[in-house]
């Protein structure tokens, strides 16, 4: 059952899973931000200008969609964050074990 | 009648009207990837990331359709292209004067 239902979480845990998810958007916001500022150094082409449009069109759609906080789906969102280097196990810590270890095998898939 | 029919215009006079179609096209991709390079310095929230994808979404579909050589709206396009700036009446001299005409008379408007 990889479901997480909202009781499964004290006010603790819950605080922690929010702390997590918020760590996690801030560095890949971050991330994106500053490959942007980057990319647009060598922008001479308006065939870059597409790109880049491309990649912002991706990532608008993508972090829109990441970063809501929902529990039935919280284990998925979380190990994909793992996965995409977004966020570390060590974030999670003070989470129960069974949804850690669950996060952190779907992770290594 | 605005319309521009092909056996209105000689060799030189396409020549010169596909010349101008494309200065005016370098002229606003030239200053696109401008106004996106130096906008790029101040990138400090994703917010800004979000208003960059909205005007290259605009830019894009707009760029796209403007700078098709169309003999049936001609008239029309040099004169938005008049009018934004991209292309003055000198660049269109040689054409036929009733079409120099309109397309400054419509720019105007």
């Amino acid at each position: 059952m990889l479901e997480v239902s909202k009781n499964q979480f004290s006010v603790m845990e819950e605080k922690i899973a929010k702390q997590a998810l918020q760590k996690a958007y801030e560095r890949e916001t971050s991330a994106l931000i500053a490959k942007v500022r980057d990319r647009a150094h060598s922008l001479t082409e308006l065939e870059d200008l597409w790109h880049l449009h491309d990649l912002l069109s991706t990532k608008r759609y993508d972090i829109d969609g990441k970063y809501a906080y929902n529990f039935s789906t919280l284990v998925f969102d979380f190990a994909r964050l793992v996965k995409e280097g977004w966020l570390n196990l060590d974030d999670l810590q003070g989470l129960p074990s069974e949804i850690l270890s669950k996060i952190s095998a779907i992770a290594r898939m």
